[in-house]
């Protein structure tokens, strides 16, 4: 397996390096090249994603991302320079989030009741494209714009995506989360879309939910929930939600797929940089491990897969929470468990 | 007080009875007009706001309505032609709702602390204006399209509402909530806007957050926020789980105000009209209870307001959760504690 590493800014090369600890423990095969992204770079030589490093991070299998950004850094040139390039130049169309509350872990909730969600949020449309613009700025009449762009190709790739999925776990379910009734352009086609690669599941039970109905069951009864899909934006809030009720996004792992294969997906915990605690050796590297976890799953390393999940879920049945986290001690107990 | 009432569907005429009962004992000059809109109206003539309507609706001052819906009507229909048509008619750019925990209510969390905030969502913008369009429907080519429009004259009125009303609580804090990094046009405005209304409020400290990172806070630590300015899409969602983690949109009012006083605001529960329960004298009639109590504090009855309010807050500190809510029992307790 030929792996790219970005470790990233803040927090993410130490998860990362656990996430790796472990990786090395189930899969013998793996050959890996750090890649230097990240706001470090960018101080330093101006450069975000050079064309030649996409070009070889193309040549991967795989690509596991730490975390970018850094206060020092104006918003919005990280995400939009780097992290949302990767995901747009590589065709990133399928961004999964699954979220399932383990056992031993508590969550924000009191009365949580099982949960075991997989969020399928659209990766290269909807308002991350860039398109928008505006008008007469910094002055009383400025108008800014920002277009989401929906198209029945990028739909009905990720929700075909998701209903392959769907029909993979027990419970066969799928809602669609979106607003039809207010974005009824790109409502519309969302709705149909799902309407007709539904023809194709039969097996599969379908629900639509509006994202402010979704956002408030997300908290009052996530347990309902199977597999969602939902746009870019959409999916942002909701898998972010869906990760506050099983525990964090210190727990959080995600994909960003290219579900065709022609270029490499990338894996990457949901949370950010964290800056104020970098450097410290407290950050939980669980996430990034769970996102090696998607990673093999995604290469049909099933076994191997099969193995790192066991370890975080065994792992977090038995973790003292009032034992402050150890970033490092983590990846060992980890490491030892996916290896046995 | 020339009020006019809009019972619309469902559970709609049945909370609004109470509303009104409630009103009664605080407000003794109170005229109202009924008016027939919503899914019966439009099933029986297709009509969904007529001209006459709107311009009869604009001689008050202040509109009280229940909910609006029907499954039997096309999503969409009545959002855009009614409730969305009202608001953008009437210039409803203030979308007012409060999220407090009372004494006595159970929040899905865990660990609530105190949850007192103002949500203030912007009411004729964002992706609400219908812009947008579609090509090649119906083919595997279709491109849909929605467009956010953010104007300087927008988003300011809306802050500056926001600071007013921050000012004059005990915390003086206000965050804005957007996705400034993704949506750099609109969330470029968005900022400038409240850093530049700001200097005229230096007593209010100001706080930003992504609308991803807002929607995980709202779960695990609500109790942070005091009053949250966003757009129309964005407060759509944020409010509903605000209603969520303090005990549902049960107890979710709202306010759509012209805070120039041009137009009548109109005061709605945020719940939908609940076809399921309707006409069975259970749907809990308290949003709009507080619903009414925003109508009041917005005509400056403050003292008025603070009955209904009160009465309120002591009918739930001593509710029986055990016992089903009975919707004019309800009303009728909580028109005896406003008067006395
Ligand atoms: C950092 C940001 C651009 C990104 C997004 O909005 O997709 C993040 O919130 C995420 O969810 O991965
Ligand atoms: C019914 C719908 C159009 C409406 C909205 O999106 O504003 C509702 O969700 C609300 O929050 O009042």
């Amino acid at each position: 397996m030929r792996l790219a590493v970005i470790p990233g800014d803040g927090i993410g090369p130490e998860v990362v390096a656990e996430g790796l600890k472990v990786l090395g423990e189930v899969a013998h095969d793996v050959e890996t090249t750090h890649y230097d992204l990240g706001a470090a770079r960018w101080q330093r030589t101006g450069e975000l994603l050079p064309d030649t490093v996409l070009d070889e991070l193309r040549q991967h299998d795989a690509i596991l991302l730490g975390a970018i950004g850094d206060p020092s850094v104006p918003a919005g040139i990280l995400e939009r320079g780097l992290l949302l390039k990767l995901r747009f130049e590589l065709d990133h169309h399928v961004n999964l989030r699954p979220a399932k509350l383990y056992d031993g872990v508590t969550s924000p909730l009191a009365n949580p009741g099982p949960i075991d969600m997989l969020c399928i949020r659209e990766g290269t449309e909807g308002p991350y494209t860039g398109n928008g613009g505006v008008l007469r700025r910094d002055t009383p009449h400025e108008v800014a714009t920002e277009v989401s762009i929906n198209t029945a190709f990028g739909a009905e790739r990720v929700v075909r995506y998701a209903f392959e999925r769907a029909v993979a776990r027990p419970r066969k379910h799928l809602t669609l989360v979106h607003k039809t009734n207010v974005l009824t352009f790109a409502g519309s086609l969302w709705s149909r879309t799902v309407e007709e690669v539904a023809t194709e599941f039969p097996e599969v039970t379908v629900a639509y939910q509006h994202v402010d109905a979704a956002s408030m069951f997300f908290v009052t009864d996530p347990g309902r929930y199977d597999v969602i899909v939902t746009d870019n934006l959409f999916g942002d809030i909701v898998t972010d939600i869906a990760a506050a009720v099983t525990g964090g996004i210190g727990l959080a792992a995600s994909g960003n797929l290219d579900a065709s294969g022609t270029n490499p997906s990338m894996f990457e915990p949901v949370h950010g940089s964290a800056p104020d605690i970098a450097g410290q050796g407290k950050a939980d590297p669980t996430a990034t491990v769970l996102s090696v976890g998607l990673l093999l799953d995604h290469l049909g390393r099933t076994e191997q897969a099969r193995k790192v999940n066991a370890a975080v879920a065994f792992d977090l049945s038995t973790r003292d929470a009032a034992q402050p986290i150890r970033t490092s001690d983590v990846g060992d107990r980890l490491a030892a468990l996916a290896s046995g």
